[in-house]
């Protein structure tokens, strides 16, 4: 099996070699740098017949599986808005530079494919189809000095004096109507000072309200409009007991788990797909949807219009 | 002076009456029920030379007037993003009656006109004017009970069976650009449980970040990204010192204040423009402008296209 | 009627006058300087059948009202714990001035009476008599430049340069058993740094457990051990609904009140006695069990034993 | 190496069998059954020069270093503060068995020695040695059904109609003074429903405040009294940058860590002893010393004094 972890231009690639070598394959997201590629990506491990999946880990956190989980049961109902918030606040240093993530040619876009792109796939996971968006974006730093950093995200600036052009979106807003019916809203930025990386969403519906954040991401707070009257309000839960989903293979209630175990999760799915023959999710299908949603936001945000997905 | 609390659409007829029997006036928001009503107000009230303020009250919250204040004096620097939610659920049960609120002939609007547009005041207030917006909204119950409520907002449903058409939106969702360049997210809906009267914002700027809720209206988040390292993050702040706005008129720090001060700070105001003779806001002008807005809302929901503001 | 408002020193000799004039009372708390005092003063209220209260207003609080309900409805069963701090932090600096507050013969005790005395009212209240107590008390700054403020607490330092002797307790703590075999652990200081006034308590009962904190003192926390598991946990609840205590005489549900409601409530409840001939709670006899809890208290802290109360 | 994970009551046989063998070890805490074993156990492992830690792991959490650096550079000056609990409820219902925790020849003590010995720790590394305490404890449940279970502590009930006596506590709470002169409140129970591993501390000292929560382990929440006018408020801090202890070693900010992560940082400790021949910390002087401070605790709750430690 190969696990792809490499810059997003490098994705497609790497996965149709590897499929056609009858590997199955887990690629960090977003699954390609456009649709087309996307497209190719996914007829090649259809064709090859291998396990495949993209490496959207937050669906796997034990809140997010539980919401689905309450969600899938009727517990909130109909569903009426997602409204979701990636921020983060990492290359807001107009010294910060120009790093590959910050380039067109090798990430795609911006905040909207790194972060963003995790938001989408929360929402079909949670809520369902996308039926159509209108977006706007904006580079607030339009120039940082050239060189990589070696150092990851939390690299000090560098001090090469010469600029080059960012290609990409420092942030992105969307508005999309689901095909059930739902509203979301969404944005995604890399300027949101104090916001580490602030993942969050909220749900509400006909009976009920969900809300998660990945920089607490044990907890979700959920409300039930059945609850006796004067005793509603939303339920601080700590997603740690036997009960939550993955939770009993872990410590004892209240002893928390970190953002790796979100990938462990990942991992755990797909090789219980490759074990019992069936194909997990997130794989290269979502991975594709979500790039075909990329795809549309990026074209409402230059043509202003309300675009179908 | 004449203090005007009646439903929107008595609004144009009693400030003109007032303006030209020479009253100051305040009225309850939005201003009018459209734009050609806020026209004639405002037109009254200043060849009438009367004081006039509309009561956009979270506007005099001390906490958001600190937030006005740490703004003013460049504490965050230049605004990047400016995001509010104002979520409301005392109309989701579908036996909820046909109250005024839900007849566009009374209210002009449904969530977009009765709480967006406090969002759209404090963005008006905290960041500055409009340039552009584009927005969806939506009406989830397309038909309610007849019949009004004496009871308030919390009146338990009526039992009439007949059903009459709700021609207000029960939520709206909206991107804009501000003049200044920041990007702004609104959403406005009485369809997200378990939040009473969730009246949020969050401003982040390339120095430091804000954030407020009105369920917690005393209380404000602040975060300066020159913090020292390791020590950053968002400050919760309890704004009833002697130092923070009009906290010198109350008690100790620490002993909170609620909704109703607002209303005491704007009429303290008002009645400080009537004796030193300047004209406060948020005033008629200000709910002409705000007026024009929600008209915005409403065409770009129509035409599914950006808006001038 | 006569409301007294001024030093603890003062209240003995105002209150039996007033009471022996026949004047229904209400009392600053603590109720006097002493127990001694004390039952000079209830015993004139009884003689002379008047009504009277002592102003330990943080009961009408209506997420404490609330809280109460609860716990009387054995919402939450018997009563394992009771945890409250009051938390301040106005003298810390060293140069804050030697004001009444800090002197023995005219304040009585220190954080013990002024604050201390609030967290006794509340257990007393939820959940019942006290059996013994065990405590420590500390002065941490020992002496203070001389001279009183007239700008309340908040008031900047002086700058007398002559010392005088703190004659007070800074903070006191003490661990109490309660007659129906609840523990209970108290603490009050005015050395808290960061707490303006942090009044909170936790109560865990066998069925359930309530949190409260006046700095955000229309909230409650409320935790059910019966709700369906995985979906246990604290709800935070905003006590401004129509079912709440006093609520329906306010504004619309997640409007909230502040610190002087509960004055007025207390208000209501006591014009209430007056008018419908029974004796509201608490009164001077409340006031007094108080004041021997606080004796004990003084007691235990220098005898270093447990005290029955 | 050997890492003793076994009931209280076999850590002196193992250890220093362990210890003559040459062994370094670490141990689970309590370090032993009582005092008396404790410190054969420390003299074995002196005697036998091997490296030694006892597993009090909270001290590694990333946030808690953190707290301790702080206060180390003098940032919160003198402490007059610590204020711990540790609630837990896993043994709240009746009808929970009679498991080796709650046999004294087994476990030594209950809540006290379980987890009421982690505040222990954390008040010596955080503050420093204990001058002497006041405490009460507490079995609410006196007998409940006999049997052992396999699942761990979240085992469901067992059926055995037999019942036998609990002999630890279910409950300790105690008053402290520190050598240096701070005050010390701390409760550990297990009939704190809601609260699954709630270990948590406040800290205040002349210049600021500390708090930390186990079960959000990842933020500090830090006060500065010198912070600027109005700007004053808990810093909610997300101990996940690379300048935060341990962190370096992790993900980007604000993609938290968990639980085990405190057991790798303490065997990291335990190797680079070995590896660099120094004897860390907490190691079996540690657990002797706690060990004596869980004795003089359950003496004062006896004897109904203050006792030395």
């Amino acid at each position: 099996m190969i696990d792809i972890v490499t810059p997003n231009h490098t994705h497609a690639e790497i996965a149709i070699a590897a499929a056609e070598a009858g590997k199955h394959i887990i690629t960090e997201k977003p699954l390609a740098l456009n649709v087309e590629e996307a497209e190719q990506m996914y007829d090649a491990v259809k064709k090859n017949n291998v396990t495949h999946m993209v490496c959207y880990s937050y669906r796997f956190t034990p809140a997010v599986q539980y919401a689905k989980q309450l969600i899938s049961e009727g517990r909130i109902g109909k569903v009426y808005h997602f409204r979701a918030n990636y921020l983060q606040d990492f290359i807001m240093d107009p010294q910060f530079p120009l790093v590959w993530r910050l380039k067109k040619e090798v990430s795609g876009s911006g905040a909207l494919g790194d972060i963003g792109a995790h938001s989408i796939d929360l929402a079909r996971f949670l809520i369902g189809e996308f039926k159509e968006i209108v977006s706007m974006k904006e580079t607030f730093i339009k120039e940082r000095p050239l060189g990589e950093m070696t150092g990851g995200l939390s690299a000090t600036s560098n001090t090469n004096s010469t600029l080059g052009k960012v290609t990409v979106d420092d942030a992105v807003a969307f508005l999309a109507r689901f095909q059930n019916g739902a509203l979301g809203t969404f944005e995604a930025t890399r300027f949101a000072g104090g916001n580490r990386n602030k993942n969050k969403f909220e749900i509400n519906g006909e009976k009920g309200s969900i809300r998660w954040d990945m920089e607490n991401m044990n907890n979700i707070e959920v409300y039930f409009s059945d609850d006796e009257p004067g005793l509603q309000g939303f339920r601080l839960i700590n997603c740690t007991e036997d009960i939550h989903p993955y939770a009993n293979a872990y410590w004892p209630a209240g002893h928390i788990i970190g953002y790796e175990h979100t990938f462990i999760h990942l991992i755990h799915e797909f090789l219980s797909g490759i074990a019992n023959k069936y194909q997990p999710s997130p794989n290269f299908e979502d991975g594709l949807i979500n790039q075909k949603i990329l795809k549309a936001i990026e074209q409402s945000s230059e043509s202003k219009k309300w675009v179908d997905v």
